[in-house]
């Protein structure tokens, strides 16, 4: 990777801001309507509307904590301007967008509240920074796109002088752009629609599609392991990296001379999923595809879970690998149903698939082809016509649809997990049966919906989302339904997370499944690296 | 994994003990034509032949450093008869089978001869005796297929109370076979052939087939991050490991839930290249696919080594992807040509290409027509009949051609490097120039021959083998050519390894290669999981 300050392009525009205390872009916010109102009322008692949080100005702001010596100091290392301990600024940076997250807004809880948002420039900003703050104690929380849903974001500060939000967004070029290697070097600020435009201007794509793809950053993509929507033909965003810089509090690491290499373990992958606390990542190669020529999304008619999830492997094991593959259980096929029906259309049963194609004409053409044959072998019948469009048309619209759900005091979450085929239907039986019985036992019960959203030769993913009645204290309602589920996805062989990360809220999960011994291993890591413990402390481990 | 003792399958036979003194079975030697010879002689100034080493009952025997005593609870741990301190087992186990591992033999030179060959039956017994070394201070060299070129066996292991190898080969076992996820668990002693005929006869394969096939055991290749000539089609080993347990002298690890996860740093990637200095693997979950139907193997011929990278990049970015794809340079395919020349056909020019497909009929059919057309279009056009054919037949005997080399009085080595593709064609340059006047400067001008072994979208890699007269001190011959030409590689930007890994010989390199930070991070990591130092100490990183 090159050293140096030199940019090939950057964002011609600023970027948006997230809304406070909800997600995304006001203007694409949702209303629900009374299809969807009556049954959440008549069917899981939804009925106490919620209010969104207080606005910005008047929002409760606890004190900072930091020094103002210390303040002035940190600013010195960025310029004044690019150093904010101003109200609006903390407080957009106060957790991330978890529906707990969420609902403490809801709350006016600024537990958390950092006192400072730092916005460096490159490399060695960033590295000052990290230098003075380990040598000040005070803790430091990257910041890529503010879209976490794991408790990224909040860090266990108690101890440290105060807390400093570390802003990558002003490290937002396109560094180089390597044709030959398809390779795009870019500083971790860049968000995905900048990274795409800069791209797209070039002829190429990274093809991270996540849901949150309107604010990831590529950073926190690279940080978190996230992957997008068409896993199944661009690759995870962890795949998609072949080189990073990340700036530590004790020096620099480089990682990557080669797509692959036998000397030694891939550090790369220890950086890739470290969330901020090893380490942060300061530049990044990501691969690029040229832009396709066609992009096809279809629908599919599977006759059950099962015979979708075999028609599913079967693709993903024996080719042709569509871009996109997705598949509804029977719960989500018949909501999803529901909105169809309120366009006209009858509901049928099944299960329903998304199987989308990118790339030339010809390929789409020949992969499309032998997809549809394999689906017909499983099964398969192609769903209304407009099925796939309409998915691709809305793919970025649950996050905006949670917040109406909420306003109407419905509790609404997601959680995800991954595992080996041959677990995969007790999997999925096991976690929708926790969510179940743990929000009926607190008096709410849900509805449950599930998909697989990304697969692999060896396994797939599984993606759910969960809607009840909110009850009085909505987060502790959460916490112990996600408890219980954690535990059995646990018991039942499962990942405590495909692509969300681990944040605070999988904390104690993750140390289990990796078990003692591996927490123990990078703990010793962070310890070498980040001696002071400042990096997002009780992020990923404890404290 | 399952944990227990259970076996699915067995090896049916003992495995074949690789030749003291030289490369495996001896039922395969190489007798030298005078066409080889005469140009040895003639071109290079090879003239003084090399007798091979004293046999196994004359070499000179180091006594044991290891006290009887701990010898004894050592045995005690795995039985008697599978805890060696004989002559053949000592020295059967010492070093592995690089070139100056072979000429030290040559030479008599018999330091590092482990004092006691341990063979444990199972984790539980890995796990006893790496506790009974960590307690005593005894180190131990976690011991394969013996396959190593890189000095991954010999330990530096002044200080400690004696060295046990720890072979493996006991722990062989196709545990189970999961024919959903399409996953094998194996024990880690399990060879490439033993492996491939256990799974074979149930329908599937692993499709690992590198140089050292025959002996390779799949422990060895996941510690070691190899990757077989098949690679583009079937992956790196470290791509088709799903899951590890691990043995250390602090506990064990259990890694893998599903085949990717957003839980934290991919823990899996710090085992796979550890060289078995953080741990001993005792089972892996490994890829395997359906044998296929039908094997082709062409050759093509490229008019440049220039012209024949695009055309491979081509092929790996945009696809159809081969199942294996090489590339020889100028130098390689005229030597090829010298000896296809032997029988009978007529040298030409340009550069061989193979290009192989493995899969069902119409798959094999569709990506050969969409490979031949791309080929044809980046000037290719099919080489002789049976050059892909002949390439298959011949490809595991490298090694021993190098033993009648070495015989007749050459030197003779191989090294391997990797970069992104933008940078491959400097790396080849800057490499072969290193290799020619490092040896040059010492009076034995090389022939030095290369072609691209394995491609990724991004980059691939580069393999050399070089042929000079042998000096007087062949070894220290080597070592000064093999300095300059890693310097070379580092400062080309390529990585010190592709797939032979780091053993000793690289590490200088490897340490620069990852930055100072890079292997504190790794010496923590060790310090935590080894605190003794027992494992493999001065492999991979300094004492």
């Amino acid at each position: 990777m090159v050293v140096g300050a030199g940019a090939l392009a950057r964002p011609s525009e600023p970027r948006p801001e997230l809304a406070w205390g909800a997600w995304g872009d006001p203007a694409n916010a949702v209303d629900l309507p009374e299809s969807i109102l009556a049954p959440l009322r008549d069917g899981l008692g939804v009925t106490r509307p919620s209010p969104r949080p207080p606005a910005l100005a008047e929002f409760p702001l606890p004190p900072a904590a930091l020094r103002p010596e210390l303040v002035d100091r940190l600013a010195g290392l960025v310029g004044t301007e690019h150093a904010d301990s101003g109200r609006a600024a903390r407080l957009r940076h106060l957790r991330g967008k978890s529906t707990p997250d969420l609902l403490r807004l809801r709350a006016a809880d600024a537990a958390g509240t950092p006192d400072v948002v730092l916005c460096p420039a490159d490399h060695d900003e960033v590295a000052a920074l990290l230098e003075l703050c380990s040598a000040e104690r005070i803790a430091v929380v990257p910041f890529g796109g503010g879209t976490s849903v794991v408790g990224g974001l909040e860090p266990e500060a108690a101890g440290f002088a105060g807390v400093a939000a570390l802003d990558l967004r002003r490290m937002d070029a396109l560094r180089e752009l390597d044709e030959v290697s398809r390779l795009a070097v870019v500083g971790p600020g860049l968000t995905g629609p900048q990274a795409e435009a800069l791209l797209g201007a070039r002829g190429y794509t990274i093809g991270h599609f996540p849901q949150s793809y309107e604010y990831v950053t590529l950073g926190g993509a690279a940080a978190t392991r996230s992957s997008g929507q068409s896993s199944a033909g661009y690759g995870r965003f962890d795949d998609l990296v072949m080189a990073l810089r990340v700036a530590t509090p004790t020096g620099m690491l480089e990682l990557g001379r080669a797509p692959k290499s036998a000397a030694g373990p891939d550090l790369r992958q220890l950086m890739l999923g470290s969330e901020g606390t090893l380490g942060v990542i300061t530049e990044l190669a990501v691969r690029v595809r040229p832009v396709p020529d066609q992009r096809v999304y279809e629908g599919w008619r599977l006759p059950s879970f099962s015979a979708g999830t075999q028609a599913l492997r079967r693709l993903v094991q024996d080719g042709p690998v569509p871009t996109t593959l997705r598949l509804s259980d029977e719960a989500e096929t018949a909501v999803d149903l529901a909105r169809a029906g309120e366009l006209g259309q009858a509901p049928a049963g099944g299960c329903l698939a998304i199987v989308g194609y990118e790339g030339t004409h010809e390929d789409v053409a020949l992969r499309r082809e032998g997809a549809a044959a394999a689906l017909r072998d499983g099964g398969g019948e192609r769903a209304e016509a407009d099925a796939g469009e309409a998915w691709l048309r809305g793919r970025f619209r649950g996050p905006y649809l949670r917040d109406a759900l909420l306003d109407a005091g419905a509790l609404v979450e997601t959680l995800e997990t991954a595992t080996f085929w041959s677990s995969l239907e007790r999997l999925h039986g096991a976690t929708a049966a926790a969510l179940h019985e743990a929000l009926s036992a607190q008096g709410s019960p849900p509805v449950v919906l599930c998909h697989i959203s990304h697969v692999y030769p060896a396994g797939a993913s599984l993606y759910y989302t969960v809607v009840c009645a909110a009850l009085e204290d909505p987060v502790v309602q959460w916490r112990r339904a996600k408890a219980a589920t954690a535990e059995a996805i646990l018991a039942a062989g499962g990942t405590i997370s495909h692509h969300h990360a681990v944040g605070r809220d999988h904390r104690p999960w993750y140390e289990r499944e990796i078990g003692g011994l591996g927490v123990a291993a990078l703990r010793a890591v962070k310890a070498e690296l980040d001696p002071a413990g400042i990096l997002n402390p009780g992020i990923l481990l404890a404290r």
